[in-house]
């Protein structure tokens, strides 16, 4: 999917959000547990339930993962069900030599229709740069994450040049490595105070922000600090949208939720149409 | 596989290698591609033909991976094949906030009878952590790595108490969050010069050293280095070994290369042998 197609999706829904599957087999309800590929199933009523409220969905590898190859072969179902009017990201948080980082590239995003993989910075510049080389396909780095461990390292200073904190330096040699085409960088909800210090280092790229939700970042503070002209984020929820209910109406909980961050993205979206292409407001 | 358990196999056997498995089915020999599973054929005599000769098994997940399910049911067979004599490490440089990193721990030490995951250190703390809370597994942290991309981010220098390199910090930190019995570091064999500093920092932990072969690393360099009484070291060799012939002697000739590798292994261990609980030599 292209940067102008994913702006349009999210300016047509007047939503970016992305609902991350991050589906655990120990907390889907009662009643599906006892069908074959249960978590197939759960995946599949959340996203028809949330279909036209989002413009993208995120897949957690590691929950498939911890079912074996079964579990693969649910993630290898469930991104072919997402239609592909939807930015679909693996976060998988990859990385390593690049021989290795270009199967793992090969793996998500020519094997398996994913638009986006997620990104472990901390190996340089070939361990990136195998994930840009598909046309339409993207590779989203970490910058600063929303969990407590971001300060060991992320929000470390470097000597050097300015003493940038080290995120500020990933993101800053990273944004050379591709373009604001083929990259973007996950920067976290919780992190509010850090937002203009990443627009001006990365004024034009997209951001995947995750942490809204159960992790308490707030979206009314990153929607007013981090948009720009062609909306320049998605953010994503995973539990607080998922696991709305315990129970049979899960899916139709599900789409409240959404629906309630659709709205409010609507509300900071509004004053923005019109203005692609333009400045920033 | 405890501490004492894996020095006892390098010590019976004269042997700190590690085989890597990262078996790419473009690379493996014509005779056996009409096989119904030939990266398993494949994996099967590698193991047969170096099974004496090492004491550990590296599986490199992206090579897998990009089979997609069907390559994850290898990845399963594979170090199911492998006796729990050998020290099995699922390299797959996986890390996450808590709660993912948690399932990916399950994926490879409680589903999959691996020993070890290796994890990038970028997130911190609570993405490590969830790794080393298994009986008798371990966690191996990168610290510093064997690619060019090492100097983007881990040899930058940090403020603060003795201005250390990323890697450093890295390596001193995660050092805390685990004990000697239960992490290791990665630290690429074409790094020698900072060897020293290194077993400085890390003094008693065992290192996974890769890049020798076709990163071309000095196993003599890094062995005299960074050997300890408990040897404190596994030295890995990927496609030097299992892509030593082309040819139906794939097996042999892989067991000729790894035969080599022991023999010059085995040299360095000498001088140490008795010497396990005492000072280094």
């Amino acid at each position: 999917m292209t940067r102008k197609q994913l702006v349009e999706q999210i300016y047509s829904k007047g939503s970016y959000l992305c609902v991350g599957l991050d589906t655990d087999i120990e907390k889907i309800p009662e009643c599906l547990r006892k069908e074959p590929d249960a978590v197939l199933q759960f995946n599949k009523a959340i996203i028809d339930a949330t279909l036209d409220l989002c413009v993208s969905y995120k897949i957690n590898t590691a929950f498939y993962e911890a079912m074996g190859s079964k579990g693969w072969e649910t993630m290898e179902k469930t991104v072919a069900y997402i239609p592909d009017t939807h930015f679909r990201i693996a976060d998988a948080k990859r990385g390593d030599i690049g021989n290795t980082s270009s199967q793992y590239a090969k793996a998500f995003l020519q094997e398996m229709p994913f638009d986006a993989v997620t990104i472990a910075p901390y190996m340089g510049a070939d361990s990136v740069k195998p994930f840009l080389d598909f046309d339409g396909k993207w590779g989203i780095v970490l910058g600063l994450t929303s969990n407590q461990g971001a300060g060991d390292f992320e929000l470390r200073r470097l000597e050097g040049d300015g003493s940038p904190l080290l995120y500020e330096e990933v993101l800053r040699k990273a944004s050379q490595w591709g373009t604001t085409e083929n990259l973007m960088f996950v920067v976290g909800a919780t992190q509010p105070e850090q937002f203009e210090r990443i627009r001006e280092i990365t004024p034009e790229h997209f951001y995947l922000v995750p942490g809204v939700g159960a992790q308490g970042g707030s979206l009314k503070d990153i929607s007013k600090k981090a948009m720009i002209a062609d909306c320049g984020i998605l953010v994503n929820a995973s539990r607080a949208i998922i696991y709305a209910s315990e129970n049979e109406d899960f899916a139709e909980e599900a789409r409240v939720i959404a629906a309630q961050y659709q709205y409010e993205m609507l509300q900071y979206l509004l004053p923005r149409i019109g203005t692609i292409g333009k400045e920033p407001v």
